[in-house]
């Protein structure tokens, strides 16, 4: 290797993962994650923020540090694929590497080129309570009726499968028997965030490989920048 | 109350559950149960125990305690309903009030009198990997190839529904990435007997209430013997 190529090599190691945020109501995932890049836990580069809705009032966080947004709604489009392409459309123009669907509510269809490039999180211990007809505190509702004693948070590669793609990381959380869905919305979410803040760094660290449906965690590397 | 009737309460409340254990192989959740009698950890009386074939070396430890010992074969035997109906008799003989499936592999009719009286676990977390073609190492191999991070156990009262009976404790276990069959049958091996201890336990002290599917763990009273 060239000097040249080597140092070409240490640029783009040190070049930050470049990520679009899918936000569809109060930002609270977006927020949390411009919190965790602005006190260095992670380390991306959002070069773009979609809200399906003019309504998501996460929009806000977006303003004030002149991160490009765009709003895409989906009653604009005839059929959930052209919406899917629109979407992607935008992402590639941005030059986006990872897609990170922060409590965005549109199930989309993925293209090749972004096969497990979606990353998303679910409040549930999948395949444990991943039904279509599951969302929102439906979810934490299901989980409650059936008694079970843990539940917990999923990140995940989104695929055709809904909510069961290769999953990145998984937290297990208690359920006790008086909970109320607010009580153990609250208590995942605690989880869904430490466990989407770790997906992402090693996404950042590129540290994430896919094997059919198993996800490898790679070790940090010794040495470094 | 009267002096006679208090007296006779309390030695109602002194007197120990009495549990059937029902086993099929090598005993080992069977050894570690008496081991936690023996130790005090557990109060329970095993009056019964049951094997659904003669080879069950599980059998060996019954012997030198001088528990009743008792071997039914499900082949004698021509529907599964009257396997069930025999196995609750020799239960209702020896006056058992819980009945253990400690690695039992026959699926059994509830009567209506053990309802919420038959406990079982599942190398699991229900209602995940909870299939009626998954049992034995096969749970396992179906967690490892679906990908999951978090797997455990589940302790729970058996019910028509196979292994998604009512809830009684369950405990997450982690799944890694390189982990062979071997390995992770191991690992939820020993929270699984915890689990089963820990939910013995609460059974032994009467502290269990089955609401609907929502399994309660009373607290300890205070005070007592």
């Amino acid at each position: 290797m060239s000097f040249a190529e080597a140092a070409s090599s240490q640029v783009a190691q040190r070049s930050r993962l470049r990520v679009g945020v899918l936000i569809s109501g109060s930002g609270r995932t977006l927020r949390d994650l411009l919190d965790d890049i602005d006190s260095g836990v992670i380390d991306l580069d959002v070069r773009l923020i979609l809200a399906s809705t003019p309504n998501a009032s996460g929009l806000q966080y977006a303003d004030f540090r002149g991160i490009p947004v765009d709003v895409l709604e989906h009653t604009e489009f005839l059929h959930g694929a052209e919406y899917s392409e629109a979407i992607f459309n935008m992402c590639r123009e941005h030059e986006v590497q990872v897609v990170v669907m922060a409590g965005f509510s549109i199930h989309l269809a993925i293209p090749e080129d972004f096969q497990n490039r979606v990353v998303s999180s679910h409040p549930a211990l999948a395949p444990a309570f991943t039904g279509r007809t599951l969302y929102g505190r439906r979810i934490h509702e299901a989980v409650l009726a059936s008694g079970v004693k843990v539940s917990g948070c999923t990140v995940f590669f989104v695929d055709k499968s809904y909510n069961r793609g290769p999953v990145i990381l998984q937290r297990p959380v208690p359920v006790f028997v008086n909970d109320t869905v607010e009580q153990l919305e609250g208590r995942i979410l605690q989880e869904e965030r430490f466990a989407f803040r770790d997906a992402l760094q090693l996404l950042a660290e590129d540290r994430i490989r896919v094997e059919g449906r198993r996800v490898r965690t790679l070790p940090r590397p010794l040495g470094g920048a």
